[in-house]
């Protein structure tokens, strides 16, 4: 989310916490499964949701989280708990069961994201400032390693298989890797002069191709995780504002890259256009016309359709791909603002934030008919535990 | 698991239920998370125990679930309940927090395993005696659908996106598409003649791969969902006994194939050899040595290695191949009768039953240390709960 979003966001706040927590404290402390659990940042006021996608019905209400514009979490191997990260540089181990904070800390002054180790036993922080990454013990939340990074911003932090981290130095231009497989003293690994301010990165499900992209030039860095010697390499060198500068409403997520059927899709920056790139030799092969600057491209589970949704002003606004044929075969107008889109695990429903219409709506992904509405206070992203067993989520 | 398997295991009953589940009865009713949770069938005593992979312990034993050799095993998708086919065709639903059977109904004479509707509403069950596939109500285990399928055995029963099952016709040499999209009234299509004595299947994990065995001659059958319109092809056509016919002591699962890197890794029939394939033309591309008959082929969940296990007499030892060179880069021998293998969900530590050592054993898939060891009563398959999320398991 950009400063814009920040700032639209933060003038337009209702008088949310008077919908009161209590009202759902009997659905606490419930012995259920939580592989169908999830939450939803409500950005402006600080708050989750904590959500139930089989019944598709809200359980209850977390405040008190700080700044969570920006916010992203990851879950507890056990799929319990989930750590939210906030823009305040709070970390905070929620028990969505229970439904309470087991622990908040702020770790850094600001921010940017983090990732949870394949063992489950290391939660890993981003921070803008003072820069560098920390590490941190699931259990307590005790700090384990902190990786100045020379004062780095940094970002695109990723987890990767064998108790792995991968971050990218947005001011310094490198990629490092923290190895903790020895315990918790990191094993780092650097590779420099990769380009110019790469903003954001992502890594696929497979713990393979981790993909920084840059602000300051055209292209994308990839760097395959399988390769002996690793080595960080330019491709997709068209990738980016081109010559004439484009106007870019929003920079594209990064994670929101499909991969399907052998390739990816991605969203263009400053064009209305998604990409096509071919999932080994990353070369361009195809354009799909789209509505508006896109800002995710999501894989439905199956990889056989793809999502999408836009920078201002068609932010209103998702059209579904064919995958196969590059087609647009659906296109809709949730509402105003939608920010962020979760599939169920499998793929046959997704949930949407409609920021701006202070909801959240769940669509049948066959059909494409709603099924639902859950109200929320600008929602922004939407987490669901499955995330718990997958590298990079 | 074949017939002379099934023989020797039930001729050979240590006295098992002496170990009471009650003293594991502290652990139930317990609030927990189930994202680390799973099953483990212990095959000769029709018992299962509930596992934990965080902790690596056992949390109790489930007893008085009929004849479960061959019997595999589902997820709700809250994770919470399991559903256990045994090949008796009993129908079992088990609520795993509160350790104990909800419902157990006998649906036919003579079961080889089910599958469960991406929606988690249908759970649908593959049948020897009367042929044809039943589907259950997963709430209430009420029949809502009887295919009987002339009379033919069924096999290779998947689920597939969009409410649907796949599943094969053992004696009429056919593929069947049950689509419950419309709400129990199966819209069946059916492709005939697909080839002789189709004895196990598959689906990869995006839903769009269906894959059939053939008994009765070489080759595979392959489905291509994503296809318009729908096509068996018989691939591979040099896949199987050949003309030498070559003594098999056990026909490979198809669910062990490895899908990694761009490429099926595949056990050869009858050969010391695991097969390597194009995942987009089904084209042979290489072959590796191996110890023994392959069985299972597992892909890692990052796809990095494959572990494979084998027939007899070669049924004590595990390689690790390589997916990008396919070399063999470890081999052990964990035990008599390695039989199933099972990756935590991010793939860094795996299970192996060691069945006639009474043993389940865990191992960092890094450093292939060896982490715990489990009893466990003759134990077979090694179910996981983040199976609930993914197509086709």
């Amino acid at each position: 989310m950009n400063r814009r979003d920040l700032l639209k966001t933060t003038a337009a706040l209702p008088a949310v916490l008077a919908m009161s927590p209590a009202a759902h404290a009997g659905s606490a402390k419930q012995l259920r499964g939580t592989g169908d659990l999830g939450i939803v940042i409500e950005r402006a006021t600080g708050s989750i949701l904590i959500v139930e996608t089989t019944g598709r019905t809200i359980l209850g209400r977390i405040t008190g989280l700080g700044d969570l514009s920006h916010a992203s979490a990851v879950y507890a191997r056990d799929e319990r708990y989930v750590f939210v990260f906030g823009r305040d540089g709070g970390l905070t181990k929620i028990d969505i069961l229970e439904q309470k904070i087991v622990k908040r800390i702020i770790q850094g002054g600001n921010a940017i994201g983090g990732a949870i180790s394949d063992d489950g036993q290391l939660v890993a922080v981003s921070n803008y400032k003072p820069g560098g990454v920390r590490i941190f013990d699931t259990e307590t939340l005790a700090m384990v390693a902190d990786i100045p990074a020379d004062g780095s911003k940094t970002v695109g932090l990723v987890d990767a298989p064998g108790r792995k981290f991968i971050f990218t130095l947005y001011d310094a231009g490198e990629i490092w890797i923290a190895d903790m497989s020895g315990g918790n003293d990191p094993k780092l690994s650097k590779f420099t002069d990769i380009g110019e301010l790469p903003y954001d990165g992502l890594i696929t499900g497979d713990g393979r191709h981790y993909i920084t992209g840059l602000f300051g030039q055209d292209g994308l860095v990839h760097l395959d995780m399988w390769q002996e010697p690793l080595t960080p390499k330019l491709v997709l060198e068209n990738y980016g504002r081109g010559e004439k500068k484009l106007p870019v409403y929003k920079m594209p997520h990064l994670e929101g890259w499909a991969l399907a059927g052998g390739k990816f899709l991605l969203p263009a920056v400053g064009r209305h256009e998604v990409l096509a790139l071919d999932a080994e030799s990353f070369k361009e092969t195809g354009r799909v016309k789209v509505y508006g600057q896109p800002i995710f491209v999501m894989a439905r589970p199956d990889g056989r359709h793809a999502w999408v949704n836009f920078a201002l002003p068609h932010n209103d606004t998702i059209q579904v791909l064919d995958t196969v044929n590059l087609k647009v075969i659906h296109e809709f107008k949730p509402g105003p603002a939608v920010l962020h889109m979760e599939f169920t695990p499998r793929g046959h429903e997704v949930w949407l934030s409609v920021r701006d219409a202070n909801r959240i709506d769940i669509y049948d992904t066959a059909s494409f008919k709603k099924l639902a509405e859950l109200p929320a206070q600008s929602p922004s992203g939407i987490f669901f535990t499955a995330r718990a067993h997958q590298v990079g989520l």
